[in-house]
């Protein structure tokens, strides 16, 4: 496609007004969860920002994606819902789309890639798709769908980059200034770029005051990298799955342009500790794109510092063991969680005088390991691994000097690497 | 206290009307959450039962206790007020108390076993109370508590055998009701009893055909014993320290047997897999007492098969270390993480060709060690210890097949030991 091509389909969207977008949102309104849009109270002193959440892990399929598919599937002629409906998607968007044809008593296929992990693929079918395993990557997905579509003459649902799927996005922020008309600034994930358009046209037309911000994952920070006028280099881990996109819509990418949107990125380590302390503060669970905008405030507290800020709280599909994972590691961030090296005397009794002496200084020990063959000791030293419990930094640092007063060599290995929960399948 | 004695407090709460409930309800409403109650459509159809969960959780200090601590505060004469509060409690009860103290002025002293998790002490702290570390047990901390209470003339405030207490808990039902008129049954965790009495009054008086359903954990079901006419025996680990109570109140005992309330008990394997429903399906973070109710309708299908049930989801309050352990527990349980030995030749190449068996069968190792000193095979042999990620119990059973066709001994692990998250400090 041409850049003129997308000149009217941007002007469309960018002539809509106030009256469009309520019109939108009051037409999903009975098939969609109006998610609660609440303050949060601790989370806003600690980043001394007036936080309001948008809780879309809240949906039937837990995010966001339900209103563009849902949008797009009500503006099918008769004859498409016949003959139904396919997508490219390893993520929310299947499910999602999957979830509201079959509702509505449309067909649906959902091509994926072929290692998409089991339960993906289980619970697509589950909402009701017929569930296609084609190609390696997305894209060859993406060529099989686009095939598939013509040979049987179904209609392709793109996960962004579709004028009807950006003005279903946009019906959150309808809904979140219903409920807190004097939003500052609202946050949002991107992706492709759907919910940051669709959002953003909303806002021009329902409150031309309010700052839209999106929030790419820096390893996928193509948005922001073509913004700049460079060519995106993205790849790598990240648990943002659902935002770790190469290479966004060209729709979305015209209107983030023509709005001259902010995007901003975060990094690995912020989107890790968004997710635990959602959990731990807001006991909610979020997947690692749906932590990008509170990702954002704690890695760059001045940014809208004393402003009222929404953020939109995008998709709770996170794998367990991800989320086991990062809720680990930031309790070894917090110093709650060490792992020790110790050099031992490879003689009785060494174990337990290092154990008293741990649990003298109030220590916890959870695990622990003697490595010998590796050890570049005498036959008779030994290393004790040691995973120690403590209530924070500064008594991990106690109980660490009193091992070395009592004459220990002691090692801070890094637990963070064990843990990794970065798992992304790009 | 002799039985007598109770009678007249019995009486004056059993005299109670719906007048009486939803005036308590209003008092409490413009200082208190009224969380949301939302029907649960897949864990309805997991269940076969029409579950409405009340997201006590989301409480600002995570769980219904800040209820009975807020108006029992209000029920104090101005006097009582300036002198202060004093609480034993070393979780829900002491933040609730020291947090709605703060908000009205009021001075607060919460006594916690001297081996409280530091973490607590920090929050209950920060929510503005005088911290004391006393006893080595809850019933010394209590002692203690009462004996400062006098010398300081500081009003005692009971976690649940209070009148005042247990009046306040009764206007999540009454909330409940207002959201959700018709329900059958409502099930509610019981430790002490306060949650258990002040729905069942309520009940009473506002519904009378509800069924009102406590939820113990087997290992304090002392209510239960009670009922029963035996004496409690409790102890051992739970994950539902909230309900860990080894004697309930006499107040809340006493509106139990009046009302004849039904009082059932669940293992701790359904607690944990309620826990990891919750946060998998609801996308919500529920302490082990929280999960009561739900892990009941898992562990006893029929019970309630087919009826329209209330399920207070009363506390948020887990540590993410236990949380952390209960997704990975449950992950195990699916089968779709597993510990396995092998036996292996101690030659170059034997790690390869299992590591490619294991591959071909779609299986993902997470971990790998060897095991040679303690193995009780020939010097030429050693045992492979490996974690493996299946798709299910299904596919994981593939695996092992495939390993053994290949001539390897396969042993089976157990995971869930080393996993084991339950720590409750009683």
């Amino acid at each position: 496609m041409v850049d003129g091509a997308l000149m009217p389909a941007t002007e469309k969207l960018l002539s809509l007004q106030k009256e469009d977008f309520l019109g939108i949102q009051k037409k999903l309104s009975d098939q969609i969860s109006h998610t609660a849009c609440l303050f949060a109270r601790t989370l806003s002193e600690i980043c001394e920002t007036e936080i309001f959440f948008k809780f879309e892990n809240l949906q039937y399929t837990a995010s966001f994606k339900e209103r563009g598919a849902l949008y797009k599937l009500m503006q099918l002629d008769e004859n498409q819902k016949q003959k139904g409906v396919i997508a490219m998607s390893a993520g929310n968007h299947a499910q999602a789309l999957a979830y509201h044809a079959r509702r509505l008593g449309i067909p649906s296929t959902i091509v994926m890639p072929a290692a998409t992990p089991f339960i993906k693929i289980h619970l697509t079918r589950q909402a009701g798709a017929r569930v296609m395993l084609e190609g390696e990557t997305l894209s060859q997905s993406e060529k099989e769908a686009r095939r598939i579509a013509q040979e049987e003459d179904l209609t392709f649902v793109h996960p962004y980059d579709d004028e009807d799927v950006i003005l279903g996005q946009s019906s959150a922020l309808v809904e979140m200034l219903a409920d807190i008309p004097s939003l500052d600034a609202i946050l949002v994930p991107v992706g492709g770029g759907g919910l940051l358009a669709g959002t953003a046209l909303a806002a021009r037309a329902l409150c031309p005051g309010l700052s839209v911000i999106g929030v790419e994952v820096e390893n996928y920070a193509s948005m922001s990298a073509l913004l700049d006028g460079r060519t995106p280099d993205c790849g790598g881990a990240t648990i943002a799955e659902g935002i770790a996109v190469k290479q966004p819509g060209q729709k979305t990418l015209a209107v983030t342009r023509a709005l001259n949107l902010k995007v901003v990125t975060v990094n690995e380590a912020s989107l890790e500790t968004a997710v635990a302390l959602l959990a731990n503060i807001e006991k909610t669970v979020v997947e690692g794109a749906g932590a990008a905008g509170l990702a954002f405030l704690l890695e760059k507290p001045d940014a809208l510092r004393g402003k009222k800020v929404g953020i939109v709280l995008s998709g709770g599909n996170i794998d367990s063991r991800i989320l086991a994972a990062v809720l680990l590691r930031d309790l070894a961030r917090q110093g709650r969680i060490t792992r020790l090296r110790l050099e031992i005397a490879d003689s009785p009794g060494a174990l337990a005088e290092v154990a008293g002496r741990i649990g003298q200084e109030g220590g916890n020990i959870i695990d622990v390991s003697h490595q010998r063959i590796f050890a570049a000791l005498s036959l008779k030293s030994a290393y004790l691994d040691i995973a120690l419990e403590t209530r924070d930094n500064t008594h991990r640092s106690a109980v660490i000097q009193s091992l070395k007063n009592s004459g220990y060599k002691v090692e801070i290995l890094e637990a963070l690497e064990r843990l990794h929960p970065a798992t992304a399948q790009i």
